[in-house]
């Protein structure tokens, strides 16, 4: 085998950022692609997106929202038309000036994101209530050129995301829909990914430019720093009065309209990879793997192939009619240790090992990709494998909730803070809601406010900073 | 009503060209976006492209294909490394000069294709036989500046497409790949779209830049113009080498592979409207239809109300519970005349009407949108509508190969040929095979060789220009 076959080389704990880009290159989800900070999605990795993407789409569909298309180009006049947002993302623009040779006479924005673009066309499309709510989700990719060194799926100038922008009659609605889109997020990211987030608002520093506020989840990462995984922002008439989007009410009298925007992107991948990876590589959640069960027939010769090819084809069948997607590796010329490196490289969930003595004892070997462990079944409890698959997801997330545990901390010192920071972690520090200490904190210690969690208003401590009484105990870190 | 509300406002036969931008348009499929050249998917015309788009997937499945992701962004450079190629876009690339404030020391262009980022990554990934065959397809964009007036998913300088790139350990499994995929494309767009194809070979002339050979499917519009459908191309070795896409074979010898590319972009959108859109709007396909079956209610007052709606909901569940998309149209203050025209528009295959009248007859009454046709169906018998809807399907893609085929004309005197050009048609007409036949033909009269029919050698008749001896009957047409 080649160089690019050896497995991972460096421990998770010893170096997790090497770790962390080995696991993503080797495991074949991502590579480089010849633009620095551009990456390619392999098969593997994209196949993790289309899950994600599938469990969106059916929940926004129940939300009553449809996808659509925008396209790429923004001109410069329309994303300067809200002042705010346009200055946060002007440093990270990449800027089309010609066509073949021909220089544009204005020039055009590959979109960092597409407010000013959907509301554009919204104020067009709305015209009175029976148009609203109008609530359209677009899958596509946001380029944010990247100054800092990339990391797949954390940092990159391109990326897959959903932008969701809606838009209603009422504030209250506006403010209902933000918070069902966070419950959908919160929900599928535990569900699918095996990942538990912590939701609730961001400070006035931390939001969205251009948003009345921002709500996020957050979650902490096993090297200590804090990843956002998504936002649903409550934009309020910050864009419908600049791109007057307005409808005439059943009275007749036009009004502003309310908005939302929310998104999140592959990112969740990325979180996905360090919070259940380990030393021997990726390890995948049942629900989102692109293979759940790979079987590995052992023989040495065609008399053990003949006795165990054909259990392998019927435990196979038997297991796709039940919907698990299974692979067989027959490959030849490799051998059954080679195999399960391979196949624990790639995260695969489950893998069942057959060899001629197992045909023997009418039972087959099961190894558990999460935990590494070894077990046997036998041939009439094949059926278990289901149940088996929904145990390991379940038990993933207990697994990564108990992770997170450990590395989140009660604080209300702020020496002890400062002493403690540098190992990372989800610090629950009381503050007073002054953006002065915000600043401060962040100045010193790096970490900043990752979310307000919902429920976290506390008026009976005092501000870690200034010693004034606390409004709310936040969440700080440093972040990815 | 606001002015936007009003239906079509020209004859299909008295102004295509206006009639397709109004279907288009006022239907709610597309609308133009603030820079030129560029539209906008709405939910109603992004489904159409969701429909396809799953259909595909499932084919390229069983083909053996899977979904990966690239950027968008393509070096200069890379792209120049097979010259030919390179030279056929150059005109219509965008470029990125610029990130934020900084001018980039290498242009970046945006992909118009991505053979040459794709086989960039290719060279790396493959080492080995073990590694073939290569088969990944990208849903993505492609961007062309296009200079002509735009027509929506006609002629635009982003679209929505998927471009597949196949890498093969010899030339005759690549070959065999290339109509694999052409066959799924006929298949789908004949099933799907009801719109009829011929399939055949590309001229040298006609050919992708790049490619040895380019197969084709390629449809006639109503307005006589041939439209390209769809390409699937053998690139041979001609990538490659330049590339590098190199594999090492059983025997340990060094082989440069065969590859395949090919692609199908929403075009299929605008082939779909040309083709079965009459003056009242829109007709869809019931299989791509994001409704299959509209119910309009129909009273005047509660007593109408109680007694008519009930029974509405009944059909609703009946109907959903076997997989058909329903929506009702329970909007208040619209006539039912007006609710009618609004559903022509927008092509929904049937139509229910139910009102009081009807309940006591115990029957409904059905509207089918491609024929216009009205007739009663009893209460008893509203299973019969999944049926309706399947002899819709095959009845428009009937319609449709009745109306190309008065439109295709055997033709072997070139004078005759000159003269009825000007109205459109495909045009059979026996072809020596050279290309200054082929070039004059074109310049006297605006047709070119859309498609080499497969089985269309023959040597049997002669040149329509030179009078020598043909080699096949290619069609000839003036295309979009």
């Amino acid at each position: 085998m080649g160089k690019e076959d050896v497995g991972i080389t460096v421990s998770k704990n010893d170096d997790f950022s090497e770790w962390y880009t080995q696991v993503v290159l080797k495991a074949k989800l991502a590579d480089y692609a010849p633009v620095k900070g551009l990456i390619v999605l392999r098969p593997d990795g994209y196949s993790i997106w289309e899950s994600l993407k599938n469990t969106f789409d059916k929940k926004f569909a129940k939300n009553g929202i449809r996808n659509g298309f925008l396209p790429i180009l923004i001109p410069e006049s329309l994303l300067g038309k809200e002042k705010k947002h346009f200055e946060g993302f002007n440093p990270e623009v990449f800027w089309v000036t010609h066509s073949g040779t021909n220089k544009l006479g204005d020039r055009l924005a590959l979109r960092p994101t597409s407010e000013t673009l959907a509301y554009t066309m919204y104020a067009k499309w709305i015209q009175s209530w029976r148009d609203l709510p109008l609530k359209i989700n677009f899958w596509n990719t946001a380029l944010r050129a990247e100054i800092k060194a990339t990391k797949p799926f954390l940092r990159t100038s391109e990326f897959l995301w959903q932008e969701g922008h809606t838009v209603h009659a009422t504030q209250e609605e506006a403010e209902k829909e933000v918070m069902e889109i966070l419950e959908i997020y919160k929900h599928t990211v535990e569900d699918e990914l095996a990942i538990p987030v912590t939701t609730g608002k961001k400070s006035e520093k931390e939001k969205f430019v251009g948003a009345v506020h921002t709500t996020t989840m957050e979650s902490i990462m096993p090297d200590g720093k804090a990843l956002q995984m998504g936002t649903s922002h409550f934009l309020g008439q910050n864009f419908s009065k600049p791109f007057e989007v307005k409808f005439a009410d059943k009275d007749n009298v036009e009004h502003f309209a309310w908005q939302t925007s929310w998104g999140v992107s592959w990112r969740l991948i990325g979180a996905m990879i360090m919070v259940h990876g380990d030393d021997k590589g990726l390890v995948l959640p049942p629900k989102v793997a692109p293979i759940q069960v790979v079987i590995v027939p052992i023989y040495k010769n065609d008399e053990g192939k003949d006795k165990v090819l054909p259990k392998v084809n019927e435990i196979k069948e038997n297991l796709e009619s039940k919907d698990i997607r299974v692979h067989v590796d027959d490959r030849s010329e490799l051998s059954p240790g080679y195999k399960f490196n391979d196949w624990e490289l790639k995260g695969v969930p489950i893998r069942i090992e057959i060899g001629p003595k197992d045909i023997e004892k009418q039972s087959i070997v099961i190894a558990k990709r999460y935990n590494l462990e070894k077990s046997s079944l036998g041939f009439t409890e094949v059926e278990k494998i289901s149940v088996i698959l929904d145990e390991i997801q379940v038990n993933m997330l207990k697994n990564a909730k108990e992770q997170a545990k450990t590395i989140t901390i009660d604080i209300s010192d702020y020496q002890e803070f400062k002493s403690k920071i540098d190992k990372g972690g989800f610090f629950n520090a009381p503050w007073c809601g002054k953006i002065e200490c915000e600043d401060k904190i962040k100045e010193e210690t790096g970490a900043e406010i990752r979310v307000i969690p919902f429920g976290s208003e506390n008026e009976n401590q005092k501000c870690i900073f200034c010693q004034q009484k606390s409004v709310s105990v936040p969440i700080f870190a440093r972040g990815y």
